[in-house]
């Protein structure tokens, strides 16, 4: 049994993503063009995410603060890079308590042009060093084609900003943030990334270069999924952060940023879901149980409450519908909304010595004896979900993960089954342009200490030093 | 002793407050007009704040959602109240992308108009009903003067949302939310409030009513610190809103909206700061003890492990200050910051079988033995300087509210040692202007059930039923 309104995901994945943020209720679209609202079902979500995220960022030495969301074009303009590479997509404010302002103000695309004002300002020595800051704040971006949570004008997201004593420190930290994200997709989210540096022509605006962290969707279309950037001292320069070093001489700092965002949601949606509507890791589900109580015996209402206590011991989120809608009704919402473990409990199982659970992502119906000890059967459920998400992501990325040695094979593949392609790259920007004639085809990252695949370039056949992993994006 | 970079308060209050901000490196003032830095000391508490406020929420039944920051022109206008009561303070944005918008949009003020225009989307049945959402995010007002976290252009706050079947239960929220606030500022801030009803001139654009927490600071100056607003159907008529009630006929949702801000932490400094600078209640401290070990003997470290152990069995927050600044620069630093507890411990208090506790909020030193129960011990100073500071604030309130009988005697208390005037009116606008010339003095709330002080009111002298509370606002 499918649910009907959910489109199958083999047939038209872009109207099943959207069937599913909507039967999901994850989000709805606004009056406000390119905006979406995110819906409590969603927001949750996010809530869970941050809060696995900011204990991560907090344990590496991170604190939270809370930057202005507005940016006057003259502070935006210092670093040339920068706004060179924001001016196409900005809002900007022009009327203030109706007057004309006299410098327009940019909504924040993203904050480095604040954060480098603002240390500036606050460092003077090497012992303030080093800075480690984040913020959790919305940014704006005026995308022309949205879909929700994927590319949204207006988006949730977190921004981390650190200043250094050395090259070194900040490099380590651009590595250590990026294997927070790869920890956070792969032990929370169950989803399977490879990491490494973007190309020049890829790398964000401003940075001396960008690492990323990049996930392949359940249709072969690659997202990237988190970013960590080393600047080097371009930002440090452009914002005068000088701080007097251990030989009592001014030097500039070194800085780095770090960022992800509710684009997240989408990848949970792409990676894990199905034709029935959400599948959450257990990890990140808002609620891990859903209990659905068969009619209100007092036999069955004792019950659920002997599993409510074993649950909380547990630590396991749950809730029960006490609702006067159907039992199949209740079934198929706990279905669509991806809840990982849903307990059926009536009458009847009760005088059978039966409880019913079903697991979300094969959709088995388990029928166990009501003797089992509810809250270690549920909890290894639970760790068995998250493991069994991982792998079948895993291998579908797998399978869908290719070495191509010519642009043929690139073609034939990015025409019928599109994934991940590793093939040699010359580093000339113009086999970049060639290959993004193939269906879009755009390079994802370089690739660390990987063992090289041929001699020559995929596109032009010159000599090659790098292997390249290539994908469509989103 | 008296930190020396901080004016007295006593001498110049507002001075001593921007010192306060300042030294305890709560915000910085940004390059961005009217915008503030919230630094990591000032959004910890933002945090702590957040966490609180977010589980009363919840046990409230409510969830959190979050909408687009932009606001058409268009469905601003839908409610004229609200948009006359908010167009000379919005902020425009006016392009996008390089282009002029064919519409401008405002950053939101509020988001009434946006949470009406979803739920108009949503709502169709009472089986639908109650709605009972919340949203954590910045909103943006063009003030002119602005203070750190008192007013300042954007800020961050919570907006209360909820749609309801019936007058009665919305009327019921509206109340239910006012107590939240009052349970938090009480309970948590350690800050004694009235809560009342605001004037028709001072109530909400757009609400039926407005119910208000209202707090007296150090200076005898009133601020509004929380309101709860009963909108009735207006809302939901502007934005059709309608649903199916259980008579089967269509009826328009009552409304309900309530926010607090960051504005809460600037009430924190006025309430319970003083000249060495920033002192926080135990309970929304986000770190409550400060250990300085005092060199680094082994069984000072030993001692300091032992402490740690003690604190986390009882949940007590602290920090370890090893830096390698001397230890009356950190006794100050912890003092600047308003940590609420300081445990000094060196050698020679060891051989002592001493240790030191100072109190932050009567700034003694205890000197106990080594062998009480320290985590029993600072637990009961907790609560101690918890209760200590919520009765030092209510004496003063109490101190400063006067029951006026004329207007001279207003002027009198306005002009000498403002506060809380208690005075009767009749309810008339024209009394709230003639009392606003004595030093701006403004009608904060109209009591409940409150005993008439006169029969007449205190401006004009005709027959007055209603008490009003007068002050100086923030």
């Amino acid at each position: 049994m499918k649910n009907k309104a959910i489109t199958s995901r083999d047939v038209d994945f872009a109207k099943w993503y959207t069937d599913v943020v909507k039967a999901a209720r994850l989000a709805n679209y606004s009056n406000v063009k390119g905006c979406i609202v995110i819906e409590p079902n969603g927001y949750a979500i996010w809530e869970n995410m941050q809060k696995i995220l900011d204990d991560m960022f907090k344990k590496t030495g991170h604190k939270n603060l809370y930057m202005p969301m507005l940016i006057p074009e003259n502070l935006m303009k210092k670093e040339s890079d920068l706004i060179e590479g924001f001016a196409p997509e900005v809002a900007w404010v022009t009327q203030g308590g109706q007057k004309e302002l006299e410098e327009r103000m940019c909504i924040r695309p993203t904050s480095e042009t604040l954060f480098s004002d603002y240390y500036s300002s606050i460092i003077s020595s090497y012992r303030d060093l080093p800075i480690k800051y984040n913020q959790w704040c919305n940014v704006l971006r005026w995308e022309k084609e949205t879909r929700p949570f994927l590319r949204s004008r207006e988006f949730l997201w977190q921004e981390g900003h650190t200043v250094h004593e050395t090259q070194t420190e900040a490099e380590e930290e651009t590595n250590r943030m990026l294997n927070v994200y790869k920890d956070f997709y792969e032990n929370y989210l169950a989803i399977p990334v490879i990491t490494g540096r973007k190309t020049e022509k890829e790398k964000f605006a401003g940075a001396e270069y960008t690492l990323t962290v990049e996930a392949l969707m359940y249709n072969g279309v690659s997202l990237q999924s988190a970013t960590s950037h080393y600047f080097g001292q371009r930002f440090s320069k452009a914002y005068d952060i000088k701080f007097l070093n251990r030989n009592n001489e001014y030097e500039y700092g070194y800085q780095t940023s770090w960022g992800t965002t509710t684009r997240m949601i989408g990848a949970l949606i792409m990676v894990h879901s199905d034709d029935n509507g959400l599948v959450l890791p257990p990890k990140i589900a808002p609620t891990q149980v859903a209990i659905i109580p068969i009619g209100n015996d007092e036999k069955v209402i004792n019950k659920v409450n002997e599993i409510k206590k074993q649950l909380d011991e547990e630590g396991i989120t749950y809730y029960v519908d006490n609702s006067e809608k159907s039992p199949g009704f209740k079934f198929a919402e706990a279905e669509v909304n991806g809840i990982p473990v849903r307990i059926e409990i009536g009458i009847r199982d009760i005088n059978d010595n039966k409880i019913t659970i079903a697991r979300r992502d094969t959709r088995e119906k388990l029928v166990e004896s009501l003797d089992i000890d509810i809250k270690s059967y549920v909890r290894n459920l639970l760790n068995e979900i998250q493991d069994n998400l991982y792998n079948s992501a895993l291998k579908r990325r797998d399978e869908l993960t290719y070495e191509c040695h010519n642009l043929e094979e690139v073609e034939q593949i990015m025409n019928t089954k599109p994934g991940f392609v590793k093939a040699m790259w010359c580093g000339d920007e113009a086999c970049e342009l060639k290959m993004k004639e193939i269906k879009g085809t755009k390079s994802r990252c370089i690739l660390d200490n990987h063992e090289h695949i041929d001699e020559k370039c995929v596109v032009c056949g010159r000599d090659a030093k790098e292997v390249v992993v290539w994908g469509i994006q989103y």
